[in-house]
């Protein structure tokens, strides 16, 4: 039988001690780290980007599927991807929990193994936080800060006309993940005996449990000193993503279906659901992928990087937010990203 | 009757939008607020500070008793409490709500007023947060950041033997409040037409729903050039922060009892409730008064300040951590402070 420790009996102070003892410091702009009143930076000329998330249990995750070390990694992750967005690099976090007595110290642990997983592979620094019983579920809030040069980081509110579309990696595969996730879940809670059939579908599974934030774009980006002129992290749907460049940067544009770029297995599990794979990426959330802009005379620095995809070019606001179909038909682009108050 | 609108006939960006409209920033390094992946701060030479807080209903608030107004400003003044305990003034502010569909928009909006009207006298600026809905009470996260110039802030392990210890402000109100609340409530909930009596207890009262954070005290650091020797905010009793000091800069102390600071309406409230005002002050929580510590050649600094306690000093970590009591016997110091993990 797995050993069961409750939380009660380390107290408040000594949780946040087990928790955080094994805190090593890897980015020398953290001066003073977890055990104080706060925490103190110093990003040497830098600028400070900051990002907070609230996740909720049965809103944002369901810990029928999701296993805390995978829901602690995404935590990260969907912090990262915010200050990945606005071209600047993740330094600091701090992560506050809220859980019910249902939930052992050995969960916790569980938990913020996820969480150090992917500090350590993204190099960044737990400073502080939080920790609190709740009466029901589990709730996380994750702040994210990152340092940027002055001038370099990069809004979602100054894309131009004639500027090309851009996006990394493949979307919509974290949604049909989510969709198969939640039929198994179906199928589990009818009838306990029937083993999960999961095995085709490891890709979406994963881009849904274990997803990654999209540095390789920020360095590319430095590599080749291509400064995108406006960015944005999908976290909602391509969508919802655009619209929010267009309406803020004050731009239409016009988004080519055939570009989109959609893995075969998406494609090939979205069959299976009888799902338009375009409608999934327009509209599936957390694939945590960059979109963004840049000016046409850039196109050359990036047409060779498979992980970049040049999926349409912006317009004058007058000519508003359009997909061209693969059959050659024009439609208004909508928003139907995901709507945690629409559930 | 009072309008109600629901937070679904707006959308999670048009709630973001109609809570966050009215946001002027007041800091100039703020670079970038509300409105996109993330803010940008700029401290201009300075450390940044940060600190974060997880607020769940019942287990931190009642909303009962609490007026959202109320909450939303104490939220605030709870993490700039922990700014100021570093020595460092608050500058950027993120806020984070999870809420059920119980909430209307009207009823954010007594939150949010609660929020602004903080950040007004405290000249601090919303640049980012989130907004979630929860399918059970109220959830809030805030993270303060501040800003302090480098070798200027003060940490809880640099006290040394000799040190004299001080206090701001006086102590236990704020628990006596709660006293009262809970009280009322319990009548209130037996008889819904017996009306509160609370017209006797408004100290202890405004203390427990509209506390302040002890920024005159850091301003009086700056201006008679006092630089603490460590300091933490007395946020869960005098005790237990007492004993964070201790524990982290590895020293012992003694405490006078008749020299810890409690207002008379605090005693009166104590003695109605046959508590004894000196465990309400070292046990009861949500003072937000500063404990510090100070070399005893600047004493004479603020030996005029009325806001300012010497309650002790510290000693060696054999002597242990003391209590003198007005009987003149001594006692070990123990942590009865808030334990949100045992109620």
């Amino acid at each position: 039988m797995e050993s069961r420790t409750e939380i009660s009996s380390l107290g408040e102070f000594g949780l946040i001690d087990h928790l955080t003892k094994n805190i090593e410091i890897k980015n020398a702009s953290t001066i003073l780290g977890v055990g104080d009143d706060a925490a103190v930076i110093d990003h040497f000329g830098k600028q400070t980007v900051l990002t907070t998330d609230l996740l909720i249990e049965n809103i944002h995750f369901d810990l029928v599927y999701t296993p805390l070390l995978h829901l602690g990694y995404k935590s990260v992750i969907a912090n990262l991807s915010d200050i990945y967005a606005m071209n600047a690099t993740p330094a600091q976090l701090l992560v506050s929990l809220g859980f019910s007595n249902r939930f052992s110290l050995e969960a916790l642990d569980e938990f913020y193994e996820g969480v150090y997983a992917a500090c350590e592979k993204y190099s960044v620094d737990i400073v502080g936080g939080d920790t609190s019983s709740s009466q029901k579920g589990f709730i996380i809030s994750i702040t994210a800060i990152g340092e940027v040069s002055p001038d370099k980081f990069v809004q979602r509110s100054t894309a131009r006309k004639g500027d090309l579309l851009c996006c990394s990696g493949d979307l919509g595969a974290a949604y049909l993940g989510l969709i198969f996730l939640e039929r198994e879940k179906k199928i589990f809670l009818e009838n306990p005996n029937i083993k999960p059939d999961l095995e085709g579908e490891k890709y979406v599974i994963g881009r849904m449990l274990k997803p990654e934030a999209s540095k390789r774009t920020i360095d590319f980006f430095e590599k080749e000193e291509i400064m995108p002129t406006s960015m944005i992290d999908i976290s909602d749907g391509l969508s919802s993503e655009i619209l929010h460049i267009c309406k803020q940067s004050n731009v239409g544009c016009l988004l080519y279906e055939e570009k989109i770029p959609i893995a075969d297995e998406t494609r090939n599990a979205a069959y299976k659901f009888e799902l338009d794979p375009t409608a999934c990426a327009l509209s599936g959330g957390e694939d945590y992928e960059l979109l963004f802009t840049i000016r046409p005379e850039d196109y050359d620095k990036l047409v060779l990087n498979e992980n970049i995809s040049v999926i349409g070019y912006m317009t004058d606001p007058e000519e508003g937010k359009k997909i061209l179909t693969k059959g050659g038909n024009k439609f208004d682009i909508t928003a139907q990203g995901w709507n945690a108050f629409n559930k």
